[in-house]
């Protein structure tokens, strides 16, 4: 299988962790891939994603899986399932609902960075990057005082898309003060910076 | 259990409509909510969903389920299982692969009517808009000529997902031609309008 992916990506990121961490990474063939809001990409639109964004699980057969939480589960199953996202009972919601939250703060993370970094300056609207940046620091919040992300084990997928938040913070809002505001999240990121996945994965210096 | 919900959102449509079509939409309670992302809204964010987005499921107990994704697969379990999401094969991978790209659809649609409603006027962006637009186009694109996600049967999440996204557009973007650009998607839509569940869940006039 080949996986598109770029190493700025966190959403690409966090496969990658998903993969290495349930033993499949040596099965994927990572494909650098390059796509960007401002710029069309026909190829990439046409055949592998029409939301032109990454990752994207191509199979061997040439169908393809995205979004990257559809790619984790593939990986999950392939690995037996029940690994990464429980497979029953109450915690099989808490992680599902977690994640989803850990994918939502990093969408508005990106349109925050789009907003600052890629729309002409004499069009942007604080109002926008305020509000996106809102989403971000309320999950932080939440994570820091709701629930048992931060030390429960084994690995799951919602601790692995906290991390990579957390990373995308650090590599896009460096004086965002994260470490500062959230001393049990800067524990809990140090622990998961001691798992090789997580730490060859950092992206690379802005 | 109660769900937030507003008649003009497309994922709060799909949701409900899961729900009609799974018997379970007696047992829930519609709860009006209102979230704009140029409002912050501090109890929202707190209590049910840090991202400020629509729809949430409160359960009993009072713990949250999210996003709309997420609410579908525990409504599906609620039914039994494998009713709406495919339990296994090529066809889960398929279904959830293409409700994927339904959802990115919607969010890129959203995108474009963040910018062209709420934004300032000044401050808008066309290459924002055309970007986030022709992903929408080129899902349609997808739909009308790749798979059978337009005929298959039984019913299936990325169905029901499609039609938010085609009745979606005819709510806010009604000049943009998709009937006359894609046929088939047309008559998908008229074929899917035959249900009730669909049909009593058309956004009210804008």
């Amino acid at each position: 299988m080949k996986l598109t992916y770029s190493p700025a990506s966190p959403f690409a990121r966090k496969v990658r962790i998903c993969a290495i961490e349930l033993g499949l990474i040596d099965k994927i063939e990572l494909v650098p891939a390059s796509v960007s809001p401002d710029k069309l990409n026909e190829e990439y639109s046409r055949n592998i994603n029409p939301l032109r964004k990454l990752p994207a699980l191509i199979l061997d057969d040439g169908s393809t899986v995205v979004d990257s939480y559809v790619i984790v589960e593939y990986f999950d199953e392939l690995a037996g399932g029940g690994k990464l996202i429980p497979s029953s009972g109450a915690k099989k919601w808490q992680v599902k609902t977690e994640h989803a939250i850990t994918q939502g703060m990093l969408d508005a993370m990106l349109l925050c960075r789009y907003e600052k970094m890629l729309r002409p300056e004499a069009l942007r609207w604080p109002t926008w990057i305020d509000s996106q940046w809102e989403r971000a620091w309320q999950g932080l919040t939440r994570f820091e005082s709701r629930g048992d992300i931060l030390t429960r084990s084994p690995l799951d997928v919602a601790q692995i898309g906290l991390v990579c938040v957390l990373g995308y913070a650090d590599f896009r809002f460096p004086d965002c003060g994260w470490r500062k505001a959230f001393p049990k999240l800067d524990t809990f990121h140090n622990k998961m910076m001691q798992r090789e996945s997580v730490k060859i994965s950092v992206p690379p210096p802005a």
